[in-house]
């Protein structure tokens, strides 16, 4: 049974191992004020292309969320998200349970438009409603779509217009910046977001994303709040030293162009082989349609997320890649594929 | 420059980087529902000698205790903690963050009696007061005291008399186990308190800390709980094996075992040079009293934590050992104290 | 300028000021603990036909809505309502800011069907969502319906088999049950409601809601969570003293009827005059289209809230009648509709 | 039996209860918004002598303390309080459900010096702690004492330089501010603090309290908290009305002043019988110390609280005095006291 249920199946790329043996007996810092974890933050900036942020380790996305959104607003205030939205939907209201509403907005492909997010701003109209301050973004979406830099623009323009504060949640952030239609980079998205994350635990890590503030002025006493929500690792440095090792040499992109590429792999022969797709991706998330006998054939030998039904004869599932996923593998389910 | 600042300084023991290695590129489920978990929670079972209990892994005190507090209470119930306790005042107001009053009890050495949970239910009267509910101890305590099988019985007979849940905060509880003055065990705790959790940061692991639910009433749903609070890991997988490898051949015994030795080395040397201590501790932190120029010199070799002012011309300080902690270094430091 | 913007313009019944007035120097316990609220309680219970019930006063709908609510979920429990309901858009996320989210569900005129329920906990699968817990229904509606007694079995049926808490805005529950439609009585609610509330507000109070507590799980403690949410008065007297009025000789039912009389005038000579409705209502809301140039002359001697847009020329206003609206306000108003 | 219990026994002043049935039918906008609120405003702001201030009316104490701190703190900062503070012990963990932790300052005589501040703020050094952030004082205190205006100025100074805010509970600061001893003026106070309250339900009205916000970066969007907290009254004038009944020709100050007086006729014949003291309180609440068998045969015809235990033989009891409180009564209470 091989699985291209999700991204973190498997554990580390062997050099982070690597590093983490090799740092293992030396005394540092606790609480992420490590030497490793330093040097990272330092490298991150570089790669990032900009000196004036703020960037902190933590576990996970959902605490990567909830602990950043709510440090960002005040109880009144609400974030908007695409009804996709991870924060909405997969997270036990993650956010809700820090105090705060998530409205959620109906969209198509799981990408929220400047336009959608004026209609949300013009239905909140008073003080007996909460009011919307902070958009949240997935790069890539939760069904694999990605944001072209002329959307992300509008979006950051359309956001500083009205003082909302743009977040973009990046637990595979490394696909989608690794996608064949992608026109962003790192600094692009430093520049039009107030916050985000580039996430590790999807691209190769043990565990870890790297919380990126940009904006000055959410930036104070961010540690409080790491520390408040249990984010703060007394080994802290083990998160460090695995973002240093993914950017040093950049096989952070390597590791999701892998994953791209294996996604691309199996697009490309299952739309060979005559099957559409609930959405087009380009990145480590396809969502192809089969017909119900034939995804009952596949889970003897995958395993997998039937996403939903198209019919009452077909359904779409969820076929993940990663870093580690092996060609083999691919080239496998494509034969298997083929000869049901 | 050597540390005894912590018990988190280095990393975590080599026969855990070892399987963490073995298994780096099994595909195992995510969220803690992987074999490894699933092993690492009935091995732990046999340990306790228990098997009606739920277990589940976290990354760390502070996330395991916001947690495991904020499912248990309902919004009007308070915990109950010394005023050493470290929800109380070394976690950024975490339990409060989550809606619940910790009622603070002034006492000796770090550790709560029977008698002033009671002092602390008589002062709660009525509904302009929260209602206490839940008592918070540490074994060890937060300055390295343990509590006795018999002033923990009468405190988990006081709890069950009084309808209180008793939670257990066992950070470095492999070191209270393995402290020569110690008669409880594991499975002891099990039969005393209503959920504790094993350490596993503080005592060999890169991270993770075993939450064990001993009453009934507090288990359902608990994974809810997790995912809310941003616990729930992707490569949940992480936290089992380290326990499964810690507790397998008693290894995590054997490195608290060690970190003790090493404590006790130095306050035996320390003690024989006419020092004193703030408080006599048999686990693996201790708190010498020294001339400051003394401690000033102790700073150019070492790092640790001035702990408190005793009078003008003496303080405290904390020394911590760890699994980790060289031999060689604790006689060092006994060797230059002796010069000083 | 006569208001037909809501049914909170005026002050209270005469009656009501009264028994203020005639009381106003009487010694009474305070925090509701004072003879009035104690007969009103009673009474109350005998009204409703059931003395296994917790009554408590509170001052308001958003208030009772919280306290209750967050009393009765644990953290990752959520509610279910309308997409109309009013916690769900109009008290600036009074019940996330209690840590709850609340599912919308899309429906038509207000209304939430066991069907809709049943969707709604169907999509919430796993730990990784919030779990639906409680439903939250308004009688009448947001929009004016209500709910019959065979929908309200239905509903409350499909909630005890599935572990659900049904809980109902009643801020106008008098209109509702004065409704020439209604076919539920007090009893019946406080029979397939797990807890509701009679509002008085908006029905001849100068403020105070009766939540009525009939699920034994739901009761214990509740003044506690009354006084952390800042819902117990002081003077809690002038709570309860209301409701003893407003009940004593069923005033309650004969203000709502006067409301819903009026109302009935207005949208039965509405409609002779041609105008179709948003919603079919028969209680003290009611929500006629009228073509714009018509409610903007409406609006030089009447006040009232323009609700939606129609179509480009039509829109649909909200006219809402209370204890205190005159018939002849409602007889200049058709007439100066006749004579646009 | 006559209550000297508290100052919430009585309804409200008749002058209340008077504007509220002249204006009992005109309509009037909602949610605080009416003519008479406006107003009320208007006239505070010149009683305070400060137009550069925001004025919001709420029902209760508690209603108001909790809105107006969790408004003005980011989630990792606490609130400092007397360890008499009423937000600390009698609010049933109000702050705390709102998510801030209550630090407890030791202090004599229910007063906060800017040394305590001063000593709570250098416990507080890390991000591993709360951030001390608020002051929390309450004038007249929650045992009778009051804020000369030296010491007012210390701590407003010492928070200013500090960059906390001083917040003050002023649920009963008419006796304060009435009372023989007492230097300060309602301006001063605006001067000083940065948001305090002026208690309405314990000095003649109905319910209702007015909190002034004084520090602009305060101000914004308080609106939203008060409707997310429930205190957002939709009969709204109810509040204002009463406010500007109560200064309009300084009734407020009258009544304060007549509670003061009934407190001070009995201390002066309490002391004159020779007892003493817990406190010395020139404000509407007093302390005497008298044996236990004398309050039993007190509590025979008066109502009061017996407030705490002074040695084996001896109590302290709490007297309250109010604005409704009759001259015989207390005179009765003296001539009873003399004969026992």
């Amino acid at each position: 049974m091989y699985s291209f249920k999700n991204d973190y199946s498997e554990g580390a790329h062997p050099k982070i191992l690597n590093v983490l043996i090799q740092s293992n007996l030396e005394q540092t810092e606790g609480y992420g004020e490590d030497i490793y974890s330093i040097k990272a933050i330092e490298l991150l900036k570089q790669k990032i292309g900009c000196s004036n942020i703020d960037i902190h380790f933590l576990s996970g996305g959902t605490q990567t969320n909830l602990t950043a959104i709510s440090a960002f607003l005040r109880p009144h205030e609400a974030a908007i998200a695409a009804n996709t939205g991870h924060i909405l939907v997969h997270e036990t209201g993650a956010i809700e349970a820090t105090g705060h509403k998530v409205i959620s907005v109906e969209v198509s492909y799981g990408k929220l438009k400047a336009s959608d997010i004026k209609a949300a701003l013009d239905a909140h109209t008073d003080e007996h409603m909460v009011k919307p301050k902070l958009v949240y973004i997935s790069n890539p979406t939760e069904i694999g779509s990605i944001y072209k830099k002329a959307e992300l623009e509008q979006i950051s323009n359309f956001c500083r217009e009205n003082n909302l504060i743009l977040f973009i949640d990046g637990a595979r952030l490394g696909s989608a910046l690794c996608s064949s239609e992608n026109d962003l980079q790192l600094s692009d998205i430093a520049r039009l977001a107030d916050a985000f994350y580039i996430g590790g635990t999807k691209n190769g890590a043990l565990l870890g994303e790297a919380l990126v503030i940009c904006k000055d002025s959410l930036k104070e006493d961010f540690r409080f709040h790491l520390k408040q929500k249990g984010a703060l690792l007394a080994k802290g440095k083990i998160l460090g030293i695995q973002f240093l090792e993914l950017f040093k040499d950049d096989l952070y992109f390597q590791l999701a162009g892998h994953a791209n590429k294996m996604a691309e792999l199996l697009s490309t022969n299952i739309s060979a082989l005559g099957y559409k797709f609930m959405i087009n991706s380009s990145t480590n998330q396809i969502f192809p349609i089969f017909p119900n006998q034939i995804i009952k054939k596949l889970e003897t030998k995958y395993s997998f997320h039937v996403w939903s039904k198209i019919d009452a004869d077909n359904s779409s599932i969820r076929l993940v890649t990663s870093w580690a996923t092996k060609q083999e593998a691919v080239e496998a389910f494509i034969e298997d594929l083929k000869n049901i």
